[in-house]
């Protein structure tokens, strides 16, 4: 078995960092969708709380609700996901604050809104670029013609190629969403994700978005991660084998060794969100020895070389290799794949132990 | 928001076409390890008993601990993962039956037994050329000179290719596994994996072991698939939109559309196991009209092109997409990117609802 190790106390210390680098005037909202970012969303979101985060982002109307539960009733949650007209209900009882990304979102939130005795609180969704979510630059004034009833806290959009640091996309999106930002006179704005708080000053307006950073993925690809590494994962040895040169292993026989050599296999799969695609690719490392994956990677279980570890140091059964730790990052296994860190988080499978620490 | 359907009925009937296949002297032992590969082994495990199984396969023992409070104390459980001695006594007291993968666990294992007052159950695994887990060829005259107090059930081994129907490994496995399992004698014997049940009887002798097979998962690529499809998964339009020609979707900017189009975003992304290789890959479905996958896959958002769809019949926010289903298997999904359906199944996320149909 394998045991996920996520350090709260990195996580609200890049959150402290960012604070610091934003400036006071700059809200820092933490993006805690998709579990947070696979870490866990109830340790994660309380240690952001305790360190003074009352801002949090999800993407969908069950993760608002499971973050009511966790937080209280005081932080604002804001969803990504938009309104949804059928259960408007639980967006007023469990305080849920929609961003809005359409006309249509926009007309069904203010119609709820007439019915209510007082304005309800939204964010309204821009598209600079991404074609993804949010208005059209064609629906901007028809947008803000529609707002009656609707208490809109922020405009924002969303930042597509910020990791790249000189991409031209960057300055091209900042421009667009400046002028179509004032259809939407006097209101506060929000262009920056993670990369983009680190790119330039002028991209945080009045809140940033952080999700990746805080949990000490690299908002810089470009160089030195900035944040503070918050997740290991290490892996048991089920057991210790010798390969012969000429012998195969794993799934479709895609490894040939070359020489004999010393094999471990451990119980971690890609349905523990190692994923297929590491299939001889990537490493895993004892001590400071690296020791690549051979051969496909199975649903349970990875088969590594330990060609690099001396004899009298070889480990055994029982013992831990480390997946994810001070040799590599979850940003390096990404890049041995072709995806990124994101991906190698959020698919950190249900059968790790987890431990937080504080 | 989407909507994963279970078929148990077609697991069910998957189940039973096996066991025709293979006859009523050969047991049909059901892989439920990785949550049934996604499916939820609660309800799949419940269901398989209900038609008459009564031998299942996990791969670690919180998965056999698990299933044995599904599946009451009548029931066997096969540990795949072998016998862990830090947890000797949860196996006796939960009959979870390991697979010993070596010497050394075959060791623990007969010291654990010679505490009991009766035999241990077992499995011995064969390595036959997977070089994952399992007896290597010195190490078995040894081994069956150890087994003092472990009641054998059944020497077992795995096939690597047997998805390919012609792989010189299916022969060289088979005739490998019986030599070596002659080191045990008159001891029943397993050997097939799902594709190894279809190609050939010599395969099948005591016990098979299925697991893709049940889910609907092709076991002869080859050729049309023999199984019931199991699962379907639809996911919900968050927003309509158009993208003009010369734009761009997505993160990176990494699709660029040469007229103007229809876009689809769906809330589903790779934090719910719409992998991220499936970026500018793939597609899903309105009614039969294909919507190729625009742009990288989201975290929790994915952009398809409905430029297939007639203007009359175009979707509106809210209505599903089909991502599995009449139209795409999961094996056609993993195709277009690169993998296989069992990774597409197992990664499947917990953000969707999931229904079960009996």
């Amino acid at each position: 078995m394998g045991t996920i190790t996520v350090d709260l106390n990195a996580i609200t210390a890049n959150y402290q960092q960012i604070q610091s680098i934003t400036g006071s005037d700059c809200t820092v909202s933490a993006v805690v969708k998709a579990n947070a970012y696979g870490c866990g969303i109830a340790p994660v979101a309380a240690a952001l709380q305790n360190a003074g985060a009352d801002k949090f982002l999800i993407a969908t109307l069950p993760e608002g609700l499971e973050l009511r539960s966790i937080i209280g009733e005081n932080p604002t949650i804001y969803m990504l996901g938009g309104f949804d007209p059928e259960n408007s209900d639980l967006y007023t009882a469990e305080k849920i604050t929609p961003i809005l990304n359409s006309i249509g979102e926009i007309e069904n939130y203010a119609a709820f809104a007439s019915k209510s005795d007082q304005a309800l609180p939204a964010i309204i969704h821009i598209d600079t670029g991404m074609n993804r979510l949010g208005l059209e630059k064609q629906d901007l004034v028809k947008a803000s013609e529609k707002l009656d009833g609707i208490d809109v806290q922020y405009v924002m959009s969303h930042l597509a190629c910020a990791d790249e640091k000189h991409h031209a996309m960057n300055e091209a999106q900042y421009e667009t969403f400046k002028a179509a930002a004032e259809t939407f006179p006097n209101l506060p704005k929000s262009l920056a994700n993670s990369s983009g708080i680190f790119r330039s000053p002028n991209y945080h307006f009045d809140m940033v978005r952080p999700g990746m950073s805080l949990y000490g993925l690299n908002p810089t690809p470009e160089t030195k991660n900035p944040m503070q590494p918050a997740v290991t994962l290490e892996i048991e040895i089920l057991q210790i084998r010798e390969a012969r040169g000429g012998e195969t292993c794993g799934y479709g026989a895609t490894h040939r060794f070359e020489k004999n050599c010393k094999l471990a296999t451990v119980s971690m799969g890609y349905a523990d969100g190692f994923i297929r695609a590491l299939s001889n690719k990537g490493a895993l490392y004892w001590k400071d020895y690296k020791c690549p994956v051979r051969g496909i990677v199975s649903m349970d279980l990875t088969i590594v070389d330990l060609s690099a570890v001396p004899e009298n140091e070889l480990p055994a059964p029982g013992d831990m290799l480390k997946v994810i730790g001070p040799n590599q990052s979850a940003g390096d296994l990404a890049v041995a794949c072709g995806t990124i860190g994101y991906e190698i988080l959020t698919s950190l499978g249900r059968r790790y132990n987890r431990v937080y620490k504080n």
